[in-house]
């Protein structure tokens, strides 16, 4: 095995978690870090990730003085969840012959909405001759590639239910404010028609991954965003709930063959879910035959999942062929904890 | 898509009923069965499989009647546990140049046992162009690949623990024999000492899947085969077990790295757990950051799985780079619902 040379692009909290794993890691090295705060840039990278080693790199905020690929492997990068705000960034590095990890939700399968980014970016991949894949916890791992890895000894499958119930209360105020947590059911309602209620992005593209994989013939998919209210206080660091206000936001995917709801996708985001007694967790089941049904308690953790998951995958993306991939479309990867788990039998 | 044309070698329980899997898929042919029981040689292969469809082929018990690399896209074989039982029938078909999807146990990860034969396997293959794999619910699916699966969100994984309880009840005579079902306890230690008492095929397959897609480096197993003594009178349609005899084989695998247990795998098999208040179910902890706890209830169903994983894999195996894989050298295999499933961006 080869040491992996990576750079990361976006030291915000996601990034700078991902870069210091990387430093971490056995086999591979990082070498940069690309961000536009003027309050890093210049600075030591390690410095600025805060940690001892001396990675013999500043902070630039000129990808271009580092995206070599003599001396890179792969860019993952960490700086929207939109595919629209992201895409000329993805262009640079793989137009730069680098591969590419992005914690992007949109980007754990691009097709699902933006069809015709997807096929630039394969395009523009497979003539550089590098690939590129989206992933993170949800989507690209508890919503999608679990349902499809929980199929595989299924005869059949009829229709598939995913849900995972998680609390909100490490978050901050960005958080708060894109779920609708501390709003009134009808300022809720109101934010959700104007897009300042977000909710779970990633919806659409678990859908696709599922269906695309498992050829489940999904043609149409509703979502919902609805407010969780609650009915008692919910009280934490950055937030006082009273009963009656909105703690956080119950979003809900259909996906349709024809007429048949063949997928549902539940994802309640609250705070202090336990307070009315409902404990966290994935759940997954799997009608068919046989019937699956699984749980993790509690839900697969949220931030640091991502972070591992897109430095896992660096691997994958730098042996896979050329082109756009997904988490289903690579050997499954797992943590990287030693030499073995750098190569594969490809 | 094309049409992907299977053959399957070896008719018993399992055979038969991916044979009956293969016919009813669309994207999929059956066209051979080999077998080599008097009652089935040269009856029709949808008689002998009690389906409708006249498949146009009768059972043949001369393998190279049917292994033309022209006419047949993989060959999936049912025949025996063990790999040096296969070895010969295994050449056979690479050696045609067709594709292959095992259900030995042994062949989940070959190197574990017999690192010679996995070496003459990935050699064969490769010469001839042609890829081979190992598949099961466990090996294959249960104890390795989900395991793996949950590690892909860790930023660490200090140690690992996977137990699966289930339920021998279904199982006829061979299974009771195997297991030591309805033996004294000291007639279930000779048997072990004897041989005549296997348990579980597959632990050292599973660790070493487990072990070298995380390079976790486990250098050294133990195994244990103990008896799991009944308290109570257990009753099925093949047996009687009365308190003080033995009900069932508790199998344990200790994976070291070093001094230091990185693995534990444990599997109960009993009749009746629940008449001592033990459900049945798979469970897998990852010890690391995150923790990951999960757990399937109950089991991801014995049988039918295999026959499942062995049918959904063969696009993969089909489709992969020539040589010996495993399954998470491959992408993750789901259930075949439809034609998108047979095509993956690799």
């Amino acid at each position: 095995m080869s040491t992996l040379r990576v750079v990361q692009w976006g030291l915000g909290a996601m990034g700078s978690g991902m870069a210091r794993l990387v430093a971490s890691k056995e086999g591979m090295q990082l070498v940069g870090g690309i961000d536009t705060r003027p309050e890093y840039v210049g600075r030591p990278l390690g410095e600025v990730l805060g940690i001892d080693a001396d990675l013999g790199v500043d902070v630039t905020d000129d990808p271009a003085s580092v995206l070599d690929p003599e001396k890179v492997d792969c860019v993952v990068i960490a700086t929207t969840s939109w595919v629209k705000e992201q895409i000329g960034d993805l262009r640079t590095i793989l137009e730069a012959g680098i591969n590419c990890v992005s914690i992007a939700e949109e980007m754990a399968s691009p097709e699902a909405q933006s069809p015709e980014i997807a096929e630039e970016l394969d395009e523009l991949a497979k003539k550089n001759g590098v690939s590129i894949i989206g992933t993170g916890v949800n989507p690209g791992l508890s919503m999608d590639t679990l349902v499809v890895a929980l199929t595989a000894g299924c005869l059949e499958v009829t229709s598939i239910e995913a849900t995972r119930v998680n609390d909100l209360s490490p978050y901050g105020p960005t958080v708060m404010r894109t779920q609708g947590v501390g709003l009134s059911e009808e300022e809720f309602r109101k934010g959700v028609e104007d897009g300042t209620v977000d909710g779970h992005i990633g919806f659409p593209e678990s859908a696709r991954m599922i269906s695309d994989a498992l050829g489940l013939g999904i043609d149409r998919i509703e979502q919902k965003r609805e407010p969780i209210v609650s009915t008692v206080k919910r009280e934490t660091e950055h937030i006082t709930i009273e009963p009656g206000m909105v703690a956080g936001c119950k979003q809900t995917l259909l996906g349709y063959r024809g007429d048949e709801v063949v997928l549902t996708l539940v994802h309640p985001q609250q705070v202090l879910p336990e307070l009315e007694g409902q404990g966290t967790g994935d759940y997954i089941t799997i009608h068919g035959t046989p019937e699956v049904s699984m749980q993790i308690n509690p839900e697969y953790a949220g931030g640091k999942a991502t972070q591992a998951i897109a430095v896992n995958v660096v691997p994958r993306v730098v042996e896979a062929s050329p082109g756009l991939k997904n988490m289903l479309d690579v050997p499954m990867t797992g943590a990287l904890m030693g030499p073995s788990a750098y190569t594969r039998r490809v």
